[in-house]
């Protein structure tokens, strides 16, 4: 396996939900049709149990259960399984399980106070020791973790651990940063963005192979895509603009999953938005207020390839 | 003075930029340029000194120069000077020599490390002990100073010291945090958001009186507000979406604020778009990237209420 | 249960270690042994699974067994297991597991970016709605957590959760914290003391009912308490001071446990002083410090009631 | 200038106290009696406005009288001035004024927030682009300042700025980190130690060339330096293990050195040991408890070579 696996892994690959009942238990029924959706609106794979699928809130049997799940209905996508955690025994027997199930790669992201290039270097060197060949996402997003990498420590680390085939890029700016990662590297490796899409055409302009991102609308993400490699750039920022109010709007930390949620039990992917507590809960006003937002982006575009639903 | 003097402060108070000269020393001259461009483009007031006015990087020396001029030639406009230092001790010079200028408020965010209700209460008594009457901007920004406080807080807060007139909130999601500010404090002191204006118009529908923002276009942030409270809510809406573009790229911290300072200075507002050292550079590519989105805002648009310059 | 069955939590209850075998696997068997070492040396009760205990490093199935063994061997000795946790999940599944397996009480700190005093409150609602009676030390260790809570509002969990029985009070400093907590509380609570009982002496003055904290001569912790509470106060410093450079040795956070382990190999405690990686390291010029230290201690003394084994 | 007139540095240096008068001004003149006690007792130089100089509240103004002060009376004792802040700008003011007041070095920490390798150099080059030959200490100090620098990063450091003279080591463990940097480093440099001398015996063994630290009786810290460079270790030993119960109390962030001013008014060397506001007040209990101590220490030693005053 390692890298070379990882060599296609282009396009839209949905951040997924993790789907809850009201009362907070796991709904693994619904991933069936939460995956339906995802792949029926442009995704080529899925990566689940990252920030937005809550994994920090699962203990790791829930976690296999949930990722056994996913994997179960892929149907031929790519399953990307988040395993970070404080814990390196938890990773990697989160990764032991999930790879065992049949998962294609996982997405790690190094924990909160690994802060020397040197600390990083060793870190990895743990977690491959342990994991071997497992397909790697590093996952690049200081804002959530409070760990740094430059691009030239991330060109040691791809140099020295060929697992790692993806660059998930979320630091800010993540323009300049895929510039100089793509300098550094060269096509070695894909680089995919996250923070929820919000920059994503001119990430793509710089770089980026595609979204690896959460968004209730994933037409979108998908569909921006296409459009810049097919060439057409101004129907890509015609499509990523009708959208851009609610996407920014998603972009609002743990609030804007149960946003993202909400939207998406609106149209049909969820049964239940409920996010396992502790998080916030929606109020009316709050959803008198996505209501308005979704009705403007559904009326008032002025580009009109993806229909929303 | 105190908090009576804010009452009426409301409207657009844009987060001023301090001009520089190339190679860095500031460019007090230019002050004057950029008050009048701010001026006419809707500003009842200026917020200088804050973190898009590069404040940390600045001596009190320089701090109280720049005020000086701002202050020169506001005009009748309202100058807010940001105040906040780890070093009370400079926080109260600054304040008091601000003030001696003419100044109208300070604005002050509480320092990293003020974790507790009880810590917050004592540090503001320990300020107000030492600027006495001074009328108070209280700047809630958790993601920049690391400190959260909690409507409750925030209500003992103005409860107790007069001074704070205006709550500048930015921490996210402000939307909901504006609906409790509302609740807990009804109309005793004013709310004027942040966060680069990213969530006006619903912000403004939550309660806030208005933008206290930087961005390069502020018109568009006067427009909404004016807009808005003469209740044509479609255009503020329009008006908005049209610059969420670029708002959303300008909205990318201290790499956003060159950005906008480029902008400016494309517009005739800054002789030059150079930030203080250390700190990002644009490269050509980053400044192609901002042409083709301002092409796109200038002829794109659905909405032209107000020309671009 | 809930708070009254921590009434008598006083004297010493040492944070445990966790035996591991060179290879990185739990070893179960050497928990016996250890615990026998504790208990000979003074232990009224043990703290499993905290910070000394390597706690993050464990899955939730490995830190139910290493429970499971604590308890059987437990001999009348009161067992508290940490279980703290980012995940509520997680801290609700080995709270329920651990405490069915026959545990006394928990240790809960919050998780790091609970910061405001209603997020405190809040997140201790979260906690006790899923655990219901449990018996519960609230452990107050900022410097590890991040998280800082006053006296008032330590006051005013205590009063909403009658669960909390005991605080572990490690917040700096310490003595004036006791101080506060007892003005506040009385002696509705049991304080026990962590920090590796650097301040023990001075925190029994201020009113702590005992040590909870790790060291490898635990007949020092256990010998000051039980001089201090007899009233021979020079012969409490005596035999505190003469341990004073090992304790301060060992208080150098990962690499102080590497130390102690080490110490307590040496001792006959522990089978194998590893930790579970990632971690510290000892190497040969550190073994030769820790050998200088223990003999200068064991030759170099005023005071013999307590024989080094 | 540059490197090689650091070479020398070794032995004490005082972190010294900054006096104030009890309504929060800078006492300068308590400065000449503060710097005589500093020399009586050993120290061959001072580390002015460091973090128990409470540098962080004073503005450069304040800092640069103090600065002046101690250069006046330094009697050809070395003087480094703390330099570090958040702003460049700042920084090189307050080290042009101080080096041309007749400073012999500089001390600087990165700042917060500066997180990579990449980082760290580039902070560096900008710091060494303006001020240019200025002899520097480079302060290690992650606890306070959240930034870690790996032996390996320190070395190239080392090797790219000639201005780096010595290293203040206090990141902990603090003793494999000097062997670290002596075998990356050998003698090119000097290290001392901070910590509060918390770990001095075992930082010299491991190849520091002195305490750079605050201590109430800095007899201490010379004395265990003199008797360790002239080989008597077990009298090193034992007269800092004499201190110790003091030092580890003192060893407690602010408060701590409020407690280190009160007990160096005792001695005489301050006329007021109030800290600037705000800060912490020391109680009638805090008193007692130092009074308890200073006793203990003075009847009950071991080794008698340093009179306590």
């Amino acid at each position: 396996m390692s890298r070379s696996s990882l060599k296609d892994c282009t396009g839209l690959h949905v951040v997924a939900q993790t789907p809850f009942h009201a009362e907070g238990t796991v709904d693994l029924d619904s991933i069936d049709t939460l995956s339906a959706f995802y792949y029926s609106h442009g995704a080529r794979g899925l990566t689940i149990l990252g920030v937005s699928g809550e994994q920090a809130k699962l203990t790791p049997q829930e976690a296999i259960a949930v990722a056994r799940r996913f994997i179960r209905v892929a149907d031929g996508h790519r399953i990307i399984v988040g395993v970070s955690s404080p814990s390196l025994a938890q990773l990697v027997t989160v990764t032991r399980d999930a790879m065992a199930e049949g998962a294609d790669a996982v997405m790690i992201c190094p924990p909160r106070g690994t802060q020397t290039d040197e600390d990083l270097m060793r870190y990895f060197a743990a977690v491959f020791a342990r994991i071997g060949e497992t397909p790697t996402v590093l996952q690049d997003f200081p804002m959530h973790s409070g760990v740094r990498m430059s691009p030239p420590l991330i060109r040691r680390l791809v140099d020295t651990f060929p697992q790692i085939g993806v660059i998930k890029e979320e630091d800010l700016p993540s323009v300049t940063k895929i510039t100089r990662l793509r300098d550094e590297l060269g096509d070695r490796v894909r680089i995919l963005t996250g923070n929820n899409g919000l920059y994503l055409p001119q990430e793509l302009a710089r770089g980026a192979d595609g979204p690896m991102a959460g968004f209730s609308f994933p037409e979108m993400l998908s569909g921006v895509h296409d459009l810049f490699t097919a060439g057409d750039l101004p129907a890509a920022h015609d499509l990523f603009e009708r959208y851009l109010p609610l996407l920014r709007y998603e972009a609002q930390g743990e609030w804007g999953i149960a946003i993202r949620k909400e939207v998406m039990r609106q149209r049909g992917a969820l049964r239940c938005s409920a996010l396992r507590m502790p998080g916030p809960v929606l109020s009316a006003v709050d959803k008198r207020e996505i209501a308005t937002m979704i009705e403007r982006q559904n009326t008032d575009f002025r580009f009109d390839a993806g229909s929303a639903d």
